[in-house]
């Protein structure tokens, strides 16, 4: 169905047709769809969504559209699309608006939604607390299977997953059943027979891309939430846990290349906020880069003698920044995945010493050939053969190193990424091409 | 628990407790705790492991110690591994095996397994089909909750996942329910009128990638995978998902820093394997670099006169190329999280235009005035400030188009990262700055 479609059935007012059509779609897919039209027909379209997903879709839509809906709704919309949204879902919603507005459309909720929503909005940004609902199936240890189940039946369609269930003694978590387990165990078996004792969880102040690990490494559907007192007060779902799990990889990814992420999408971002976010780091790499050109100054005479020099510079600062890049990504990325951890320095530096001595000798075996061919000058050729295996060597070692130590030093190693790395490489790259070219050339 | 408690009690021979501990803990866990034993060790601590979890936690254990067990396996605990385990982990395992191993192996399981294995082995790696397992929950329409809630009791424990039912006519699919609509409706109401019939699916040659950004997208916990034909014939789950994310992005990250990934983690690629993974990209690079050494070997009589002129010559070619990793990062991971679509290429154009004026002002001020700090010289201080604001504008046009041209020209967006860019812009940054130079110094 496409944006024609709708306006088409809106306008010759088939809106039974229009109903069933878009009653047939994902939440998804229908929140996409309505992204096309404008606020007029937005607000008329999405009246007649049915009631079960409206709130679903709604989650889903973006900020803008959003607002748009929420100025146009009545008082028992909004009370009706808040109450049946997720908890988090609606926190996601509240967090970016004036508290003027948080508190008019707080207003007009149920006490209870108004109280979950008020708790988690304290809970900081980044934080597990931030990222969990509180909508989750309590279970006491001395129900029956059975028991379980009614319960289940009776208040499991206003939770966000019923596939795990808490076994809770005084609010404090005793232990987990899945729904697997009251599937397929008999009625009359006690809770407290079933339920798992051992279980993984995360405390509200946790960061939130540490809970989302936890879903990579267990493969776990829901992680309960307890607070500062061990008392359980919401789940985490995997699939928020998968967004988490993107975002953060999004700004490790922005961090090696330099740049802050932004709250919004690319295309939200205002020139300006995209400027403020590359600006800082570029000032800082524009000014060490002196260092390097302070040291070029050294050596003009050189460079006035034997002009041929500075046409390598490129090709050596070049594959130095990229070797090094190349290592440092290996380490950063490793780290990011719990895959290499500070122990595994000594490993790292040994192996990348080897990688870098082939490496090193393949490519300037290579680049010697090519200078020889171009230039029938064999001093020149060994010259920068032997520069180009010592920056590759420097690189791969500074490369691997400055990530695990930035690591150690508490700072995070996305950003001993490729610019950083560039920055410091390039100056030693220098330095022992031109050390290399005075003494062979006797400048 | 650590080793040495293992060891501990395994040398007092303390063989009840040492179960009882390892009872208590997850088998990621476990498996983890493992890894420090030795293969003696280890062959006798697993056997150990409570029989329900042995399966589980030989499919989280690493290739080498799988390899180890399977060695000192009897045919029957062979078999017994093997068959309890989830079919696509059994896979994953005879995967990277030698032929013959893997034939002696499957011909110890039971014919249904040995079928199923082999007909996953035989599909593409990276394909959905390879990443699916043949365990899920079918269901006819005309079955009652009651009957579908009996049908999971009996076979539901086998299953990977329970919390998706796939209702099945003639091998076709027809519809799904989800466990939360059997547990929260009447027993008597038939499958046929509560089983959705519009629903996310995926071929079994869809890309592996494709398959798991609908979980993302979609937050589902499984996805039914259909052949060619349109029969069903198995399931993806959301933490093989999860997994399949995690990969590709460590994928996409690793050709951004100009390299290939390898198959196993860091630590137990062999350096030549490293060294392979890095050297092509490194020497197509090394080779472009030749030519931005070529355009000065055509200005050597502009930094024969002025050599202060090679000294900046690394802040420009560094600022240019970190200008360029900012957008092009930013459009690359845009795209791989469909954040950004070829269609918004103008925008994006427009946009990084306007950045660029603002960050190539900036850099281009505080440059210009460092310079005339250090040296006094107005005109080599509004050269290079010129220079700079007309690198950081070719750098950023480039950087966001090339990513979006190579994905309209079906190349892999992630290719035109940093260390591509780079090399061009350097190209670039060079000639403009000898432009302008030879202009304003009359060279």
């Amino acid at each position: 169905m496409a944006k024609n479609t709708i306006l088409n059935l809106l306008e010759k007012k088939k809106y039974k047709e229009l109903k069933e059509k878009m009653s047939a779609y994902n939440p998804v897919d229908l929140a996409e769809l309505l992204v096309e039209l404008d606020d007029k027909e937005l607000a008329m379209v999405f009246r007649m969504i049915d009631k079960d997903d409206a709130a679903q879709v709604f989650s889903y839509m973006d900020d803008d559209q959003q607002q748009t809906l929420l100025n146009s709704f009545t008082s028992k919309e909004i009370r009706y699309i808040l109450d049946s949204m997720a908890t988090d879902d609606a926190v996601d919603l509240l967090e970016d608006m004036p508290a003027n507005v948080v508190n008019r459309l707080l207003s007009q909720v149920s006490a209870d939604t108004r109280a979950d929503i008020n708790r988690l909005l304290k809970y900081p940004e980044d934080s597990a607390g931030s990222i969990m609902t509180v909508e989750y199936i309590d279970l006491s240890p001395d129900m029956t299977v059975q028991q379980a189940l009614d319960k289940i039946r009776k208040v499991g369609i206003h939770s966000e997953t019923v596939y795990t269930c808490y076994v809770v003694v005084r609010r404090k978590l005793v232990g987990i059943v899945t729904a697997e387990v009251l599937m397929t165990n008999e009625k009359d078996t006690l809770i407290r027979d079933l339920m798992r004792e051992n279980f993984i969880y995360i405390r509200t102040s946790d960061d939130q891309e540490d809970a989302a690990k936890l879903f990579r490494k267990y493969g776990l559907i829901a992680i309960p939430v307890l607070d500062d007192e061990g008392y359980i007060v919401g789940i985490v779902t995997f699939d928020d846990a998968i967004g988490v799990l993107t975002e953060e990889t999004t700004e490790d990814i922005h961090k090696m290349a330099a740049m802050s992420s932004s709250e919004d999408s690319y295309l939200k971002t205002t020139v300006f906020q995209h400027a403020k976010n590359r600006i800082p780091w570029l000032l800082v790499l524009m000014f060490s880069s002196v260092i390097t050109g302070a040291i070029i100054t050294r050596y003009e005479n050189a460079f006035a003698a034997v002009p041929l020099l500075v046409s390598f510079m490129p090709m050596l600062m070049d594959t130095g920044g990229n070797c090094g890049s190349q290592s440092s990504t290996l380490i950063i990325r490793g780290l990011a995945v719990d895959e290499l951890h500070l122990s595994n320095l000594p490993s790292i530096v040994w192996k990348e010493f080897r990688v870098s001595l082939v490496v090193g000798t393949v490519l300037a075996v290579a680049n010697g050939i090519r200078i020889y061919l171009m230039y029938q000058n064999v001093e020149m050729a060994v010259v920068v053969a032997i520069s180009l295996i010592g920056t590759v060597m420097v690189a791969k070692m500074v490369g691997c190193m400055l990530p695990i130590l930035a690591k150690q030093m508490h700072f995070d190693p996305a950003i001993m990424a490729s610019p950083l790395i560039t920055t410091i490489v390039d100056t030693c790259s220098i330095m022992i091409y031109f050390r290399i070219a005075t003494v062979a050339f006797r400048l």
